[in-house]
């Protein structure tokens, strides 16, 4: 079954936007056993794109097509399919009424370019006729063309509940590959990828990749099976020994991130938590935030930029201000001190640094940052210096804070600082 | 002069890793004038490969080919360019002794494998004879085709230093094309599709693309000139004449972000400013001090996750959450103002709203926000109701905030809320 996908968009051919959309959607057609051939990224070009869809109908069995579906000019697809495969375009009443509820429904105003996510080649099925967004399938010959939005998170909207249940209609794959991703916070790429030199050799049936993703590393584990069970165990036999040789440094495995993580922690062990960021200006707050229900454990945070707002708002000392600096570690404990006294948190954490790309010394470099845990009647504290810029150093630094709470409340010996 | 790129690697054909070569190759190419057609995406695998260098040859000038270069025995493209375009492998002898030397001088054992690096295919020469990386050029018939590394940073170095002088020794654009990003927010893709369809027509020689950029719409304008400044000319009457379609939902041009331009504002007035964050969790904080000197203007922020730290924190009455809810007009009006007198600062900015996916009542569903922003002695406040899960309401709240206080320090009319 040849499958390939096409990539409408000028931005992505010029430099100024990486694709999403081509990643996205080899990874869902894989899961669904249909390994891709070919990528093409093209221009909203009508030579060129028609061409390339010209080319794809004859060889492959699935296309998957995103981009240039919109409203505005530059949306050249339906077009172009109209006339490479010969299909008259059509106005879908139906479609047209759907579009004006919608429009009214969210008190937007109609307006006329709108109509043209109404005009489709005859024979096109709209994939989501209910919804919001547009995208239709299409089958000419041997071929089965399904066209969807640019955008990433409608472009993944329309591939997870349309096109891959569409497909696996269709297709019953031999085997499945089935994949686990486990995330890594505190190893580098080259320590983690001499552990594995061994394992790889020793577990030939399983496939691994290993990929940065700031501030952490993801590592993927492939296994094949005719089975979904059968596959799910070898995934689940693979990630123990993973986990054996780099122990609590994986902190989550798929879609879970950090704060989800920390969020659960909290939650088991009925905890609550507040925060004081300095350099990281909110980050923190954020990142827990952005977990539903996080109001059941985070209290308050305060963003205390200015060193008068730390000794108002969260009775650090004036002189200790003075004396050390904002940026040190009887400040650091002050803050972690003062906003769980302030918000009767059970936990109460604070972040203070110098995020660049000025403010720093050659004492306290650009990217020293101190952490601090005020929980159980106790203050643990510790410096780092992180690399790269600003927004780096504030990622990290996040990172480091929330894996702090992770490994205290999971009982884990911190990375202690330097 | 078609321009065209190949893209080798199975972990970019299978949702593993996304490519940055393709990004970053044609963004070098255009900067020399030279559009790129499409960025054509493979696995290590010979049929395909083969199919795609020789359709890339028959109608291509330029022609990059990124990955496969490498020791291993699914490294092919060596192997594959001597099959398609008939040249005989050779071994280099002095390609061979510097492998040699370099990995003496490194320290490194010698390994068989290393010698498939000598190999190659007649008519083929080295880009970096003295350098550590692979790459090759090769000239075929009017094809000129560059074969660099896989590895992102190795093959942007062969890029810059090799490939783009080399490209601008033999071809001198006749027009380069230039391009200018305005961002608008406020205006829905469809409502300036409508505005563009005269303006399109009316500027021949401009060409304009539009891009969602969640919740911005990011337009850009290409104009392809002679001289530099000429086209830079022809860009600002464009950009002049955009403005004046669209107003000031246009917030910024390039690479300037809304937190940026919120900054210039409050730096060039002088003015401070606080927040207080309830349904943001932080996020307004950390994209203002995301900014290098953001501490001029941004004094603290106080993230009132829990109605305690709203009443305690910021003053706001419990009689007035009691009546009308923490997420209210009443309750943004005063933490607008509670946050400005506490901070002492010019400008006072609050929001509170239900951030979902629960919390939703009938009169209050998921994406009812209010904005509070307290200045010059008065206090402004609207509600939205912003649609999208959890992360969306908290993106499109913060942007919102945030363009509250550019319109105020530009002396633009709001966006009324609902």
């Amino acid at each position: 079954m040849l499958t390939e996908i096409i990539i409408i968009g000028n931005e992505l051919i010029s430099g100024r936007t990486r694709d999403l959309n081509g990643w996205y959607a080899s990874g869902c057609l894989l899961s669904c056993g249909l390994e891709v051939s070919g990528i093409t990224t093209v221009g909203d070009n009508y030579d060129t794109l028609s061409s390339v869809l010209g080319a794809a109908v004859k060889r492959s069995h699935f296309i998957i097509v995103t981009g240039g579906l919109g409203p505005t000019e530059d949306d050249l697809t339906t077009k172009i399919v109209s006339r490479v495969l010969d299909r008259p375009l059509f106005l879908d009443q139906a479609v047209l009424d759907h579009l004006k509820d919608k429009t009214k429904e969210i008190d937007m105003r109609w307006s006329p370019s709108l109509e043209n996510l109404a005009w489709l080649p005859r024979g096109a099925k709209i994939l989501d006729p209910k919804g919001e967004m547009c995208g239709f399938s299409l089958s000419e010959g041997d071929s089965l063309l399904y066209f969807l939005p640019g955008v990433p998170e409608q472009m993944r909207e329309m591939m997870n509940r349309f096109v891959i249940p569409d497909i696996l209609r269709r297709y019953t794959p031999a085997t499945v590959p089935r994949h686990r991703i486990l995330k890594v916070y505190g190893l580098s790429e080259s320590y983690i990828a001499d552990v594995f030199k061994g394992l790889s050799a020793e577990l030939a049936g399983v496939m691994f990749g290993f990929y940065p993703a700031f501030p952490e590393n993801h590592i993927t584990i492939t296994v094949r099976g005719k089975k979904d069970e059968e596959t799910e165990r070898e995934l689940d036999r693979t990630e123990e020994r993973v986990r054996g040789l780099l122990g609590p440094y994986v902190f989550a495995s798929d879609e879970k991130t950090m704060e989800a993580v920390v969020g659960d922690l909290l939650k088991e062990r009925k905890m609550t938590i507040s925060l004081a960021e300095s350099c990281t200006g909110g980050l923190i707050g954020h990142r827990l935030t952005s977990i539903p229900g996080s109001s059941l454990y985070f209290e308050r945070g305060i963003i205390v930029y200015s060193n008068k707002s730390k000794i108002e708002m969260l009775g650090v000392k004036k002189q200790t201000i003075d004396t050390y600096g904002s940026v040190s570690d009887q400040a650091v404990r002050e803050m972690a001190e003062g906003i769980k006294e302030i918000a009767k948190t059970d936990m109460g954490l604070a972040v203070t640094g110098i995020a660049g790309p000025s403010g720093g010394t050659e004492e306290k470099p650009v990217g020293t940052v101190f952490i601090g845990l005020s929980v159980d009647g106790k203050i643990l504290s510790g410096k780092y210096c992180f690399s790269g810029q600003r927004d780096k150093v504030k990622l990290t630094t996040s990172e480091m804070a929330l894996d702090w709470v992770r490994r205290y409340l999971d009982g884990h010996p911190f990375i202690p600082g330097i």
